[in-house]
């Protein structure tokens, strides 16, 4: 059995665990309790038959919304895993299904990549390609340039301008014999096989029949991202729109349109036009403070003079619990705030109760009609992060140790939004910032090209390899624009130190230069520049795809 | 009762109808008995229960795949419609639905377009708003520079740059206060009050209300455009694509680069590989040539380097009932066939029977494999055209006079691909080209304001104006890019006059030029050379997004 397996793998690799931590033993079996990871003794599992590799398969959610890298997969059929699971530890562990098999002595180690995210496409970026194969696997094929994603929803930006192919970021996936990119969902992990299950995706709305495969791996990188919070509240999921990947900005765009265009028709009530043009944001950070403040742009700019018929009726709301962009420096805040407010941004603060197809209540029961709802509110672990049996820290996310690590579970290390540290390393979780999934991607990259050098790159093989230092984060600051060129840069390393703090058209240009450098390929940065300009000289584009 | 009606005013009209053809009353009535559409009596009408409202509102297709300009609107409920035409015969025509009413004395005259193709761009883009109030209803918002759609498929351009909102071309639609964009569906033509029915168009995949309501017109300029031909083949509309709108291209793109990831997974066999990686295109005419020359450089340029794994299992079948390009000179067909077999492109001569999911079967029951399928063997009238109750050209299309009239029927026009000669004008109906809808439109707007000039704009006022010279069309010549940075340029008048014919390099420079002079606004023009710029120096983007 997979558990039986895996417990007998933590208990016997314990003690002689990768790594030069003096009390590796002792944070993993304090992880394993802490976060009620039990251990069982065999007999308990075979008696309460919980097999992790079912476990990790488990149907999930049944909104079909990405994970920044990994799609959750609700077709999974329990029974057929169920099948395989007790055929491959009882008939001579048949293929049932078509696998890429374990790497054989004298071929490359093969590093699997789950997601394409900030932190999976900066490992894979920096991966030394001679040393390792390089599989990876996720159900979008791009990493998204996400902090110009809301440009792309008022046609600031293009599409693609913000999207970068994986395989232009990491080309032996394209190119060498033994590495690969899979469009697909990894389903499940079984560790103590040093094995990944994927399940292919789709196009949208197309027939489609999911094929099913496994991957072997030396080493494993889980990178598959976060979900966005919904705190359980009801209707979230069906009505508003999140914006974390191209087609989410896509969708907003085509809605924006098509209530601008509806509120046009004849015999629209005055009540119905406000409803319709009523553009409300749900959370102040700094995803909702810049996509309000490129709608008021929008608005501002190009609303008025394309859609004169109804330019007086569309308005923007943003509502946050608490205070906008509460991680930035107070005097950041107050400009902000003032500053939206002057662009027409009405600031609500207030608890979304529950959400439905045309209006949404708040906590004090006042009702809010919208056209339009985009809700960021931050992000959690995802289905498929949950579903993982795999120690985990506070937030759910995958549990790590300072080498970016699983404890206990060989050759398994997790980065970006899905993973977090153990409560024993006295380290807090970190923010699910780009700047934090990006510094991980690196760092874990060069442990790697490390290990690798050392002969560390094989399966259950780096085990007296020295890693050296522990990861560190330093913050570099934040930055958010706010719109009609103007943008905050908080140059503070932490919430309560001092440092620069910037405010107005300078921070506009920091903004946009910073990030054109950080726009990975020369093309794109090429045409985030291009798309900047035309903007400015013709307006933004308004026709209405697909 | 509304036939009735058209009847009488059929009779009423022809004696005095609009213009300065001699014999207008017997065309009308030729028009009428050699296209089967009959002017019976009033009791005849009566007796047999025939409205044409209403058979210009039957449900259509279950199908909802678009025209050029307008869709067709399955869910028309036609008990709702019949008692909305009987009440209002009936009950002091109360007006049910929202309504666009009829223009006043004193107000400018009302012209409605239906459609946003290249026919009604061009009439939009010409009006004199001095003189008229114009509204443009269609399912799209945007036209399609529909000659580069082919090179969006594979990236070459971005699908931004080949469309073009239609508020840029025409801005009094988005900016004067009796002007009007309406994003849907019209549904039906009540010609004799002058009235036409629409139903508002949604976001594919989302739940939606459709909105109707009513526009009343001064003059209506129907340029709704064509439908694929499909020749009733089955499986075509289920399983082919079509390459008309952007969003055809954006789901060809997907397609394509989803089967040339699905081919790298493990477990593959060579045989589905193949089948994945065969795209066949039907149809040999100037758009399936440019797809097939595209998608050819894409796999000599692209594939090679980003998908190393699979590069020689892809493949361009392109097959054709007689020969490719047939209006083109002979020459010009020999240089194309030449190239496009050099270019990797197998050509077939053959017709196809039927098309299942993963392969058609061509009539000699050869079975053809395929991973993608593109259906381009041109277009026939669209249900809404059939579904109107007006006279007929050959081939089925809204029967027009030489001043692009619709004889008998006051006050309506018809351009583009949805219009076609009478047979008693003795002209022949025109190919279904850019260049005629074109260059139709830009007569049409011609004769409008002429008429809007001499205050011929209200309804039933354009009786006793002199509308001059008929349109004569006069072809300039074909362009059809083969890929690989080659094309033809035949310069013949018609198919069996002398004339240029270039093919090559050289013609490949002026389809570009042409091309990019062309395209309508300046921020295309410019995005159209960056694309191509880019493409140049990096190469193809292959993000698949959605």
């Amino acid at each position: 059995m997979a558990l039986a397996r895996l417990a007998r793998t933590g208990l016997r690799r314990s003690g002689g665990a990768i790594g030069n931590r003096a009390n590796e033993r002792e944070m993993c079996f304090e992880g394993v309790s802490t976060h009620k990871y039990s251990s069982p003794s065999i007999e308990n599992v075979a008696a309460e038959g919980n097999f992790p590799f079912l476990s990790s398969m488990r149907t999930t959610d049944q909104m079909n919304f990405w994970s920044r890298g990994i799609k959750t997969t609700p077709q999974y059929q329990f029974a057929q895993a169920e099948r395989i699971v007790e055929e491959s530890d009882s008939e001579y562990e048949s293929p049932r299904y078509p696998t890429l098999e374990a790497t054989k002595p004298g071929e490359k180690p093969r590093v699997v990549v789950l997601g394409t995210g900030w932190a999976a496409c900066r490992f894979l970026k920096g991966l030394d390609t001679k040393i390792y194969d390089v599989v990876c696997i996720s159900p979008r094929n791009h990493m998204v340039f996400t902090p110009l994603l809301a440009s792309t929803c008022v046609g600031t930006l293009e599409f693609r301008s913000v999207a970068e192919p994986v395989g232009q970021i990491q080309s032996a996936l394209a190119k060498d014999p033994n590495s690969y990119f899979y469009l697909a969902s990894c389903t499940g992990v079984d560790t103590d096989k040093h094995e990944v299950y994927c399940e292919t995706v789709g196009n949208v709305g197309l027939p489609y029949e999911p094929y099913r495969f496994k991957v072997a791996y030396d080493k494993l990188v889980i990178a598959a991202g976060a979900e966005p919070l919904t705190f359980g509240i009801k209707g979230v999921k069906e009505h508003a729109f999140f914006l974390r990947e191209v087609n989410h900005a896509q969708e907003i765009r085509k809605k924006l349109l098509l209530n601008l265009m509806l509120s046009e028709n004849p015999g629209i009530s005055e009540e119905e036009k406000e409803r319709l043009l009523h553009c409300v944001v749900i959370g102040g950070g700094p995803t909702g403070v810049e996509f309000s403040g490129e709608l008021s742009d929008f608005i501002m700019r190009d609303v008025k003079d394309r859609y004169a018929h109804v330019k007086n009726y569309i308005r923007v709301t943003l509502i946050e619990a608490s205070e906008i962009l509460s991680s930035f420096d107070v005097g950041l805040r107050q400009y902000a705030t003032k500053h939206l407010t002057k662009s027409g941004v009405r600031l609500v603060r207030g608890v979304v109760k529950e959400v439905h197809p045309k209006k949404l209540v708040l906590s004090d029961e006042s009702e809010v009609p919208y056209g339009l709802l985009v809700w960021s509110t931050g992000v959690g672990p995802s289905e498929f992060v949950k579903s993982l049996n795999l120690p985990k820290s506070q937030g759910g996310r995958i549990g790590i140790d300072e080498w970016l690590r699983v404890p206990c579970i060989e050759d398994v290390f997790a980065i970006g939004d899905c993973a977090g540290f153990l409560e024993q390393t006295g380290r807090p979780v970190l923010p699910a910032l780009a700047q934090v999934a990006e510094r991980e991607g690196k760092y874990l990259v060069e442990l790697f090209n490390k290990i690798g050098k050392q002969n560390g790159g094989k399966a259950f093989s780096a085990k007296d390899v020295p890693l050296g230092e522990p990861f560190v984060y330093k913050h570099l600051g934040s930055m958010a624009s706010v719109g009609r060129y103007k943008a905050l840069v908080d140059l503070r390393q932490s919430k309560d130190a001092k440092g620069v703090s910037l405010a107005g058209f300078v921070s506009w240009l920091i903004w946009r230069s910073a990030y054109l450098t950080r726009v990975i390929s020369w093309r794109n940065r090429f045409y985030v520049a291009v798309n900047w300009a035309t903007t400015l000289v013709f307006g933004r584009d308004n026709s209405r795809i697909g």
